[in-house]
């Protein structure tokens, strides 16, 4: 019973803090994104893939959160995106103190979209909010049709799940609408898009849209 | 400071249980394995495969965890092998007294060997000792090349990596031999293997050999 009463003191020192920063966001008309996921879910090339369209309608920054590296903030670096690398060092979720740290480096008020991404884990993050608008999901084909019954909690916090790598469907023994049958089971209310890579062309238009729709309705 | 020994007395504790756990195997003969990974990354999928060679030759039992579900534990006894389902509603790794728990229904004297496949996820898992001889880490070609830098406690604290679905690699860009070198670069000394599935066929035999082989070293 210490352990669980520990657990839920951190996490609500943790919520009061995410509050703090959602009230950071709203003051300045930020809307903010937390990704979670899988290690090599795809998230990062999800990221990289999605934000030239962003930027190209809103003014974007990125916040990375690793174990260990600064690969995935050099990763969108260079696609001439500012993002922040927080380094965990073996921690396995990102909390809203870490969030909290980085805004002073960014300046809020010039800013329409902050996108986290998390430490790849579909377990910790999802009960550690970081005063975020929108929760996604990323989940890739490859990681098999039920990880959404086995790790509910991830689609049960969710506002939108993102299928990431279709187009690897006809080398796998993985029938999409059975995923999507699964995620709603958990969550019936969550939006689920697709996402997949034809002919070297990365095709995610919808959640694309939705992003920029979300984030004009905050403003 | 607070959280971090807090940490540091749980993990204590744990691996109090941990080597009364390894006691109670070394006394029966009892070879262990830890299977870690992240979710998808293929951990159950090796089992179904290897494991009617193994029982050829060993007997064998296996305890699933998971946040939810009885999934992994039906597949499991599907192909005619004991399997105890731990669910941890949430929790995001096993711990060594939740095998503890699970002892007393498996009659350890006949048994030569206990597969543990933990929960998916490659972070925390990693840091909990249960009590095992080998500490194995799963990892597919889908989750990129760089995973082992970016999760390097998981394949620091490994013994064994399995490198899964290789078959999907002409269709992802992604290098075996880059993914090799990360993980050397993380520990040097960790047996690296392969799987693949080819015609239908799942191939795993060298790792099958070496699970046997080390089953036998104890005995």
């Amino acid at each position: 019973m210490t352990k669980l009463n520990i657990n839920q003191d951190l996490k609500a020192l943790n919520n009061q803090i995410a509050a703090e920063n959602r009230n950071k966001f709203q003051s300045q008309g930020v809307y903010v994104i937390n990704i979670m996921g899988s290690p090599g879910a795809g998230k990062t090339t999800f990221l990289e893939n999605i934000l030239p369209k962003l930027c190209s309608q809103l003014k974007v920054a990125v916040i990375e959160g690793d174990l260990a590296t600064q690969n995935d903030a050099q990763r969108i670096e260079k696609i001439g995106v500012k993002a922040l690398q927080i380094n965990t060092n073996g921690g396995c979720h990102l909390d809203a103190k870490m969030i909290d740290n980085q805004l002073q480096k960014l300046d809020l008020d010039s800013l329409d979209l902050i996108i986290i991404e998390n430490v790849g884990n579909l377990v910790c993050p999802a009960t550690f909010y970081l005063g975020e608008d929108m929760r996604m999901v990323i989940l890739s084909v490859a990681e098999g049709e039920d990880k959404p019954s086995k790790y509910p909690i991830a689609f049960l916090n969710a506002d939108t799940v993102v299928i990431t790598k279709t187009d690897l469907l006809p080398f796998i023994d993985v029938d999409v609408s059975v995923m999507r049958k699964y995620i709603a089971e958990i969550n019936p209310k969550v939006l689920v898009f697709e996402t997949s890579k034809k002919d070297g062309v990365y095709e995610a238009e919808q959640i694309i849209e939705y992003i920029i729709e979300q984030v004009r309705l905050k403003q």
